[in-house]
């Protein structure tokens, strides 16, 4: 059936912004049919109409980068020294199986869809299982199972992600929401010939590729000492950077890594919170935003940044870099919204299909209600989303043209036996934990 | 009616942290007389009985700095250059009325008690309003009229600030939850000899300081010129340092302010949040923090901070200081609650009445819902206040052994009133801004 969403304020986040204060977006099957002002368009016959009642009508959230298959292990062990080697990996080989993938994405995906993201970029072990979460959810992901130098909790062998990855394409080639990805883990967890191998993949299968990039100081010391270059580089001559490419982080990027990224249309994966929990950094994204390098929003897994939605993070984008740069007005709400909508989508290359409120695009629309408290008064639309916001003001989530969740209630899959489900793995696990 | 919560966690915040896993809360009249494990308790005859399901019970959380008159003006000319000098003097000048404050006070109250603070220190003009909006609210609070080298709305007269004070302490005097303060704006907005007299009469009158201090660079080279000193050390000439002040911000403190401010006794409001968004800078907390200066966590005004609320602080003064520390640990998660309350109180000056759930403290308690889908799972009750919950998880807040709000609704004035009155307000700015 048609949707058409009326009486909201429409933000496009199309090239010039444009803003309807009296809306209407029309959905035709998977695609916006018509964004502009009520008054100008005509209704579809037998269409659902959605009363936005006054609030925000914009394109959904993307999440550029996420593991959601962690989500059953958040708030064990924060802020532990070194907790990637101390904990998650040990962790991860215990517990991770493809039942706790799937419930743990599921899980995820409804703090996901309460929190407006329509779009999001995973790479973890039994990413298949993302995938059926995803599909379940009725979420967009681009999903890549990861490429490790060592065993890990879907491969005894070492580099077992690639064959794991073929027969991830095998189950989703043509999915109207799933695109696979390669998602080679990092520059210190894969060597050149593999890294070189991926390159090759990537264009032979013409798939997207996932990685973590320039994260950590002990990966610049490791990739100096071992390649006498810095990991943007050593991607640069593995043949991966590319429009293929979304690199996670880009924290510790020099001014010729920036030209590397830049020349070779490489997008970015900006994890603010995550990255100042774990103390690595800020990434310097107006630098990289001035080169015009696309740049996205990732709350990065949920052992990292906790919370699974791309509204928490719009107020840390924004103050982050004000802050950095010494200057306030250099991050205005309008740049951030931008970021965490079609930047999001250059970021992943696939502006052509969503992030904005245009004709012709794949319907990914939210509504956020305006009647909480914090949300009042707006003088600025921008500035309430992105300083006053919370994620539970999201009312309504459409994606790819199916109602996934109307007034707070999502319509794609059992909430209540998600978590039931969920709580089962998590009561086993704390259960181990004493022997751990 | 006495008070009993029971079925939840109690988190202490006491000296020793005490957590009750099967916990129970008895409040009678307007004291704590258990705080305790369940079975332990013995529940007085016709008292009413708190469900707390499963969720979290801990103390009130205080906001040790705001501006709550100044929320219909939120989102207005955010990361404007110079904004104070700009837009808020004369927005001020224009449009605040003792109506306004009244309804605006009244409406960040709302969202105060929504987000569970049930103590707040608060500095504008017209300040009795705040204190009538306060006791409407059922909500402690540490309110100073301010006083400035130049008209305010609420007098013709440089310094009149003086003689409101007066006045307003004649109407508040040994009040339950008003406790009147004397609020010199700022090191750079009075006169030596003004601050010397606020010390005198803070002595006088026996009543607490509440100032920003060593927030700006303009402030600290101003003082410079002026005095050839820092603004800590003008206080401390002044005789304004003491454990009356909690001053707020002191962003630009060295080593020597710091043993000032350690020496005096003198407690800090740290507004993190609002810092960032004006690009000022990080307080050196963890170094205040370690020669224990009490500090509390603090919004700043609505159109600083933007949200009333202290959770959303929580996160933010976590990662902040891991990220300015380059060490993940040395900011867990119990250092961040322990600042949102108990510290808040040390900062204030009232760790003898509030701050904790301790048998003799006033009962200023509130639940926090695990409801929700970010507070799933818990490993660590901390960890997941800091990093996960929202605002919006608080469902119940007890301030002096009054039921302000249970289940999300708020029981001492009408919510609904006090946001059309606002609208009404600010209806009338937005005309008016065009002309302005």
């Amino acid at each position: 059936m048609d949707i058409v969403i009326k009486n909201g304020v429409v933000l496009t986040l199309n090239s010039s912004k444009s803003i309807f204060e009296k809306g209407m977006i029309i959905i035709e099957n998977d695609t916006i049919t018509f964004s502009g002002e009520e008054h100008s368009a005509s209704i579809p016959q037998h269409s659902k109409i959605i009363d936005a009642k006054g609030g925000i009508i914009m394109p959904g959230m993307i999440n550029t980068h996420t593991h959601v298959g962690m989500s059953l292990f958040r708030t064990l062990a924060d802020d532990t020294a070194d907790r990637l080697r101390k904990y998650l990996f040990p962790l991860e080989e215990k517990f991770v199986t493809p039942d706790l993938v799937y419930w743990a994405s599921l899980y995820s995906l409804t703090e996901m869809i309460e929190g407006g993201t329509t779009t999001f970029a995973d790479m973890y072990y039994f990413e298949d299982k993302v995938a059926d979460a995803a599909v379940q959810a009725g979420v967009r992901g681009i999903l890549g199972e990861s490429i490790l130098n060592f065993p890990s909790p879907d491969t005894k062998e070492p580099y077992g992600g690639f064959e794991n990855t073929e027969k991830f394409l095998e189950l989703y080639s043509n999915h109207p929401l799933i695109t696979p990805a390669l998602a080679p883990h990092a520059p210190y967890s894969l060597n050149m010939r593999n890294l070189k191998k991926t390159a090759h993949l990537a264009d032979k299968w013409d798939i997207p590729v996932l990685s973590h990039l320039a994260e950590m100081p002990f990966e610049i010391k490791q990739i100096a000492e071992e390649y006498g270059m810095s990991p943007v580089e050593l991607y640069s001559t593995a043949g991966l950077l590319s429009k293929r490419l979304t690199a996670a982080h880009c924290i510790y990027v020099n001014n010729e890594d920036i030209n590397l990224l830049k020349a070779s249309g490489t997008g970015v994966a900006h994890n603010v919170s995550a990255n100042l929990k774990s103390a690595k950094g800020i990434a310097p994204v107006l630098q990289m935003a001035s080169r015009d390098i696309p740049i996205g929003l990732g709350t990065d897994g949920p052992m990292s940044g906790n919370t699974m939605d791309v509204v928490n993070l719009l107020g840390y984008t924004a103050k982050i870099h004000k802050f950095d740069n010494k200057d306030r007005t250099v991050m205005p709400p309008a740049k951030v919204i931008e970021m965490a909508t079609i930047g999001g989508a250059r970021a992943l290359h696939i502006d052509g299909k969503t992030g904005s409120l245009e004709t012709g695009k794949k319907a990914d629309v939210i509504i956020v209600s305006t009647e909480s408290t914090a949300m009042f008064p707006i003088y600025d639309y921008y500035s309430a989303l992105v300083y006053c916001a919370s994620p539970r003001d999201v009312n309504t989530v459409i994606i790819n043209g199916e109602l996934v969740m109307e007034d707070r209630k999502i319509k794609t899959f059992n909430k209540k036996e998600t978590k039931s489900e969920a709580e089962k793995i998590v009561m086993n696990i704390k259960k181990e934990l004493g022997n751990f």
